[in-house]
């Protein structure tokens, strides 16, 4: 990579990296991302409300959450037509780019924040090099800024390239509640997208290593349980009440204990947790915010109705109501033989790359699968790529960081691998 | 008391000791005690399924323990009529003495034996002078037998006194599972009596105590609950199984959580319980056997409402079913101050009554509430007496014996209440 | 009463309604106590520390937030003296009247407020009169604004009498919380008093009323149970984890679940209770805010130290640790027949009193109970006297108000008692 | 095989199939077992307490039922010397070849039946052809009738061919409970076995096939928890006793909730649970039998651990004791490559075997394994091996039978198995 375009994707990545926006609210970085499209020119691009089947959105937040990150997108001078464009939570943009006749090829990158404070450290880069995040409260502790820089590299390389076909890169809100990746499955925009890479950094792969295709996604659902009572005087009248924490516990004790599935693993987890308002209180209310898994969606279902029996006899049993709503979801998805080869293929020939992994288990959740899932289930391929990175903390810890070395590596790989599938 | 009378009714109690039979199998023991109703000679007595409301009976046995008993009691050599009368496990009887114009009168004994191994220890009087159960696993262990022998006794009494109106004596089956005296409270006989006596020994008030009346009836509902589920292997698709345990045990968990009510008193207790087969097989089945009691009959079901709330949604939530049944029940009740005051006079009239007192509370539960409420609702009065006897073993345990000078007090203070009651 | 006294004390009682402080932070509170105390004219008082055994305070709230409440009291022109004797959290204060030869009599009243917020709607005489709560988050929603000026007119009216003897007012501090009774209790103040009246206005009494003695405190521990366990990534690697919302389920579960008491009225209540922080993340930490509570002292410690048990076995059963702190605690108490008879009759000879009671039970908890004690402990006598209130919402509710007329009614049937103490 | 002996083997089979024996009680198995050694006239024979380490066997039955089962043997004509060898419940036999230098190999059959009643619908064939179980309450419905028959069918084989070298068959007690695995391992007779092969017939692989080799063994680990508390009257002194049963519950309740484990499958699982006695008394005694299992020893060990932790804090939390006594275990273990390729070498040369397995997983637990570990870890390798049979009623079911069809395909595979280790 020439050290211009390479100096200008790592300022890119730095300055994603000082407004760090959380789900839904990446009002900011939207509009950021369309300055990049018209910079470099691309045939066209959809935003916000365009790119997104609306009710399929998931963990949104509140208005006054979403309005406190818009004024703030607006201090920081973001374009008006994105805001315009991202009213109401619709975050997230596509690019395109139409050279004629020959495949469709996509590439997906995440783009949102999280809900941790960033650290001051002096050995913490981003701290030392004065583009810690600006916020105080949110942090690309996940690498999505880098994530977002790598597909404008990738999307400037390939419009620069003699790519015959139709090129569309990704760029999703709100994967870390697992959020947004099926509202952009649904958007239409996937709907003739024959060739699929999605792509993380790091995961524990150090700088150098690239691994060409991720298979054990677990399946994921979150939940959030309202449980409703009704108080009374703990010392007066004890009968009076409707006691939603006892149902609450009653639903966490049973949660956990339900059975294992010889199909493979699942998971179960709750937290946060509470209820109850004082000691004196018969509590009147309770909630759970939880999540069940599995090792394929199947079995992430058979978790989820298990919980939801749970969740409403634990409520009936004490007299009280509850709410169970889904705040995200995520299915399993595998990745495909043939990009993985056109992967290793590409990687192999990278000087930069001293260690290739043809498959590895993700072990974790990841909403990328809807759009896996969906270009397979029209008889396209997909991969989920993951390009190596030295994290001096671990991910989704306030020392987290990327080698900005990945960088370069991830564009020129994945554009070679792009321009390969051109050339299938 | 004459020597003759005194002696025929401490060996007749020391018959019916040799053979106590369970609640709805006292086959023989109704039998014995109707060949008395004859050799006093009674105006009238009924038998068997002609004192009992059959569908009101609760914790009847099985056809097949049924059917032990009544082979024991035939080989007994209990009478033929009596058998046929109480087949079915339609045990019990009721003698009426018809002696003109005057008051109808009643007083409720029980007859039934406990589940326990009778102790044969030397200090043990029943072991010493040879009167020990004869059954092997059943025992008269609080004192029924003498009740049965008091009511025979002031039968005789009052035969030969100059009362003038109706008595009736009720020999009631099945008060240890408080399954008998509903049955008998709606069977009619109940329905033209205007002042009842109940009547226990013992209770730890000694030898020459009289309690004139009884108050704090614990109300209470035995409960049997058979949850079913189904089985799976636990090792190769533990998934499959719909675990009944599962259920049993979140139902108990809450069943004990119950909360306790601001209008009094209120207990909860199971056992036994069980369930499963294997440890590598899902339970399939599941049992709680439990009693919920209150002070009042209000506070008893409000516990058996909560109780059975639990019961359905701890079944439900582990897919299972659940079958609850009221397998005994008595109510609250209590003793009324006219009935007291006329009891309190005789008994102070009495040089083996040594203490008198006119009320007590009983902090357990009987089944003789039933024939008091029914009383009562009709306007009449009714009064539970506890005549003390020293029992060196305690109620319900292998060592308990009464007293047996216990009997002519008892015998003397009844028919002198019942007289009393007719002189009123 | 005449009309100027009457006025001033209703401007008193609108004063300290305007600036209503939480427990231990009653700095203005106390402030404004310490300028009647100079107003009147007391022979000696004392104030904060000098009022407190410091180490048996209970509910004391961090450093931050005695800071904001000291903060405000400061600007609302609170006495520099009270702030310095009260730093800490120490508030509250003791005036004394030392009148010669006689007894030794004490008044106790409390003088903290809830964390409600108080109603704007017109009906509520606070906001339409324009005296409702200043601070926005606290209110007088239990009547001890009425207290505290209740108390000042006592001791005054006490003050300009021919009482002969010695006459203490206790301020006490922090009784919503059950935290302050027993350091005032314990401070040597009370060694030497013979006679104490304890004083609520309203408990559904309605103006007119007076109850000369409460009898049925119940016994109360408030308990903090934290438990720390350790996370892990509840998708990858839930067994590393030691769950503390396991732990805080099953010990809620088994809190409930504490046998009932023979001896008398139990309770156990929970709440707030909390944990876990993501639901992908297995809860390293967990809390639980409890009471127990026993018709008598020792059914609440049998509670206590069955509460106890399970917190720890909870803890030890998912290898955490827990921290379990008393935040607050009142033995029970029963009030002095000859105390009930004294204010009986003063109360008997006033017009307004236009119902008598005697005695009646509370139901609740009151920190009252340790002043109480400790004078009947040495022999002295002590009741606590309700004088009814017509209140429109109920205690702790943000629409609760006194009736203002219930303020000279109180004054003077309090201040007669004690005057009748002094003719004893 | 000639029609002789594959007469012989089939009435051998029908014969054990008339008298099955439970664990630890294969009195008359084994003196059957014992005629056959001498029929054939191996070189030695080790009998009952000699093939055994005696502390390590498990899920012994009670000195009753060992009576019981041995008086049955004596009436059924079992041996005296093989009554005296195998009393206090050490049954079993090893039979040795020793044919000169070569190789140590061995064969493990398992001997012992099941608590089933067996069918007695026309359908079934013991039932038609009249070699049902005598016993009444126990059955051959795992083919250990026909692993026996393999057993001697392979020995004397083995015994009539040029097989140089050292050759034994293990005829283990008390599979079924894994509770005879480990003692016959520690026994010293497989310290220098250096190939071992061990056998099981269906596992629904029909008849024709072979599985050369089993892997996934799950690791197991079988507990009987007893719970001791207190009794108490439920009604009059619920908080006297010490509830087992509450106690129990908890545990039940915790041990299905323990967490997942990332490194592969695990189980957990509960039954015959129970406790109490009478619903009005507090329980004082409960009970669990359970099993936890992994996909390796462990994970069987994680959960093993968490499980005793989870027993021990309930009663504790209880009140109560609890006694934890791992009554059968076993670990995983996997066959060994070379002896699966030479199963598979062999199994491909017999006609009868249409369907070659390599590989298949078992999916549930077996004791075997310590016998195949005890082996592999002084060096020497083991399988075990599957021989299909078409049974009509699942394994475990009362109409489970074996197709005959299987006996002679099973003896011939393995002794050219035999043989093929002596030749390589």
């Amino acid at each position: 990579m020439d050290p211009t375009t390479r100096s200008q994707l790592i300022d890119l990545r730095r300055e994603l990296h000082r407004y760090p926006e959380p789900a839904w609210c990446e009002f900011w970085t939207t509009s950021r991302i369309v300055d990049e499209f018209e910079r470099i020119g691309v045939d066209d691009y959809h935003v916000g409300r365009a790119v997104l089947s609306s009710p399929d959105r998931m963990a949104v937040p509140d208005e006054a959450a979403r309005s406190e990150w818009l004024e703030r997108a607006r201090e920081n001078d973001a374009r008006y037509d994105v805001l315009e464009a991202t009213t109401g939570g619709h975050t997230g943009a596509i690019a395109v780019l139409e050279r004629g006749a020959g495949p469709t090829v996509a590439l997906r990158v995440d783009i949102d924040a999280l809900w941790i404070e960033e650290s001051v450290d002096g050995a913490h880069a981003p701290a030392e090099l004065d583009f810690r995040s600006q916020t105080g409260e949110t942090m690309h502790a996940c690498g999505h800024d880098a994530h977002a820089t790598i597909g404008i590299g990738v999307l400037e390389a390939v419009a620069q390239s003699s790519f015959q076909g139709t090129f569309k890169v990704f760029f999703q809100p709100a994967e870390e509640q697992v959020g947004g990746g099926k509202a952009m499955a649904e958007s239409g925009h996937l709907d003739d997208v024959e060739y699929l890479f999605a792509l993380h950094v790091g995961l524990d792969h150090p700088t150098g290593t690239v691994v060409a295709g991720i298979d054990e996604f677990l399946a994921v659902n979150h939940f959030d349980a309202d449980f409703v009572g009704e108080s009374a005087h703990a010392g007066a009248h004890p009968e009076a009440g409707r006691n939603a924490v006892q149902a609450m516990t009653t639903a966490v004790q049973n949660l956990y204990g339900i059975a294992r599935h010889d199909g493979g693993a699942t998971r179960v987890n709750v937290g946060p947790v509470g209820g109850g308002s004082s000691s004196n209180i018969v509590p009147a209310t309770a909630f759970v915010e939880g999540e069940v898994r599995g090792e394929t969606t199947e079995l992430m279902e058979y978790m989820r109705e298990r919980a939801n029996v749970i969740l409403e006899n634990a409520a009936d049993m004490h007299d009280c109501d509850v709410d169970v709503e889904t705040v995200g979801q995520a299915p399993s998805a595998e990745s495909d033989d043939e990009l993985i080869d056109l992967v290793s293929a590409v990687a192999h020939e990278h000087s930069a790359v001293t260690d290739l992994v043809e498959r590895a288990p993700l072990g974790g959740s990841e909403d990328a699968t809807y759009l896996m899932r969906a270009v397979q289930e029209r008889g396209g391929l997909a991969t989920y790529v993951v390009v190596g990175t030295d994290h001096p903390g671990g991910h989704h810890t306030d020392t987290f960081d990327v080698d900005e070395e990945t960088i370069p590596i991830a564009v020129e790989v994945l554009t070679d691998a792009v321009l390969a599938v051109g050339d299938r």
